[in-house]
């Protein structure tokens, strides 16, 4: 690993100690000749480890950490990508790392960053309540500002964050296929312990109540955010012979599984049955017919989070704590018409 | 920032000197009943800057660096998942960082990696030959094992890595084309400056030679890799009225692009115009009609770079310093079917 402070003692002909002071920008007691052979030597060796050892007084390292759940479902590298371009503008590295929606592998990255002296942290958290409380509470216990981004916390003030009205757009949906006539509407969840999914299912729920129709629960299932659960799911009701014309699911993947599934059936979409994602990753453009969605701005989502990082790790205000970004439904071939 | 050695210096009415030995387990001079009561100390302030401290003795920090050049191209996500799972499965953290084809973001993250001692590095580099080779150098000159994936350099001993044998890929797509009687085949490179291209270009160019079949080069175009560049350029080939029957793409990304150029002219697909991609990644199935394709273990490859590097960095000897995987065809719906 190249020369050590040792070396460049032995060379100059001085102590250790006033290398590290050298080093350190603490050269008060250093005089001026020596000084410059200090750094005429560590030019010559071309010392590196030297912006690790002045971490330790200087603190500040121009680095943040962003740790995703899940690097195989667009939707994080697009939110990453936002957060990568924000840094990068304001002089910063990002090191991204994919926790797997492992609390475990959270908060061992969490720890990580700490070790290598991250100036702060994004956290799009993994699927446990209980997981983001104490990667908080680590956050918290070594000062490191964070944000949240994406997933966040029940409560009645959320940390300092970027978050979608989740609630809003699943409603929007919903919405749409109520005043579309729609009544046994299947509703293919997130996992219910991310808030995310939690609050699409609240807004899934709050359009049947405005619109006067029941929810029949056995159309309600739980799936992962993978593309995988969304067609096993939607094949097992079709399986059950459970009655549905219409089909919302708590994202993209799951909704393009849900595709899948009606078509291997010979299912017409959106002839027989209308279907609408979450999230609007590129993939939904993409798949045949292609996908109505609720559209979320996720790379301004990234963008926002870094925004918001770096004005508190820079000591500057924020404007506010946590920012809604507005989802938008986006009507492609999955569905027939909106009713004026 | 909590607690610093000067403070457990100060409460355990010792040195600093000694505080960093009992540490950086050093402590041969220093007395048990001493050490205790330094370790009991340090326990109770939940000292944690000691990692970093002690990273400038003890040198290892289980730690990889990974750098790919765009990470909202599929292929990328699938190749750090099968590094991340394999440096979990050995104890170590991988820190992901996107270049986004800039060869001076790169350069930046290497240096980021230095600086916070990383034990190794994963480079699929950017489009740049002389970047790679600049990069390459910075990362010998501080002596920080590394292991190329996917991307290399031309050159008779290519550095340690693991990549795919794209010309035979190549050739095999470019071959079945040729046997099922297509004489004038679209191929849409990646960037040729990219190693993967150039190698996916000769594989094409071979196969004509070995099929007997000239080849009209105004029927090779130059993309970058992603989707659009696919559609505009097949696009403008409709639109010039240039004749052609198949196209093969240097990806996946460019040939899906491929795909919605004809199908937007109501082209019909494999029946007027075949249409191969390369990478064979999630997206090619889930597209209509499914992408035949050259399918490379994406996974394997990171899987088999973090092992490399692993080993590299234990010091364990590496059995060949150069892996390449075996592309293999995948057919699926865009082709109309192998020749016996």
């Amino acid at each position: 690993m190249g020369s050590t402070i040792k070396d460049i003692a032995r060379l100059a002909n001085v102590s250790k100690a006033t290398v590290s002071r050298v080093i350190n920008n603490k050269s008060e007691g250093v005089g001026e000749e020596t000084k410059q052979k200090i750094l005429r030597i560590i030019e010559e060796l071309n010392y590196r480890p030297s912006l690790l050892a002045r971490g330790l007084v200087t603190k500040r390292t121009h680095s943040l950490g962003l740790i995703i759940p899940d690097i195989t479902n667009p939707f994080f590298p697009q939110l990453a990508r936002g957060a990568e371009d924000t840094a990068a503008k304001h002089g910063y590295s990002l090191f991204l790392c994919n926790s797997d929606n492992s609390p475990e592998k959270e908060q061992r990255y969490i720890e990580a960053f700490i070790e290598k002296r991250i100036d702060g942290v994004m956290l799009a958290s993994s699927i446990s309540k209980s997981a983001i409380q104490s990667q908080i509470q680590l956050l918290k216990s070594v000062d490191i500002p964070f944000t949240l981004l994406d997933r966040y916390l029940e409560g009645s003030e959320p940390e300092t964050g970027v978050f979608l009205d989740n609630q809003a757009g699943a409603y929007q949906a919903t919405d749409y296929l109520l005043k579309n006539g729609h009544r046994r509407i299947v509703f293919v969840a997130g996992p219910l312990g991310v808030m995310t999914s939690w609050y699409r299912f609240q807004g899934f729920q709050m359009a049947h109540y405005d619109n006067g129709v029941e929810i029949d629960y056995s159309l309600v299932m739980e799936g992962d955010y993978q593309l995988s659960s969304g067609k096993e799911l939607v094949e097992r009701l079709i399986e059950a012979e459970l009655e549905f014309t219409a089909i919302f699911a708590g994202n993209d993947m799951m909704a393009i599984g849900a595709l899948k599934a009606l078509q291997s059936r010979g299912i017409k979409i959106p002839e027989t049955v209308e279907v609408i994602g979450f999230d609007n990753i590129e993939l939904s453009s993409l798949v045949e017919p292609a996908l109505t969605t609720v559209a979320q701005p996720t790379y301004e989502m990234g963008v926002k989070g870094a925004q918001m990082l770096i004005r508190v790790i820079e000591g500057e205000g924020i404007p506010e704590r946590n920012v809604y970004l507005k989802p938008e439904l986006l009507f492609r071939a999955t569905t027939r018409h909106p009713v004026g």
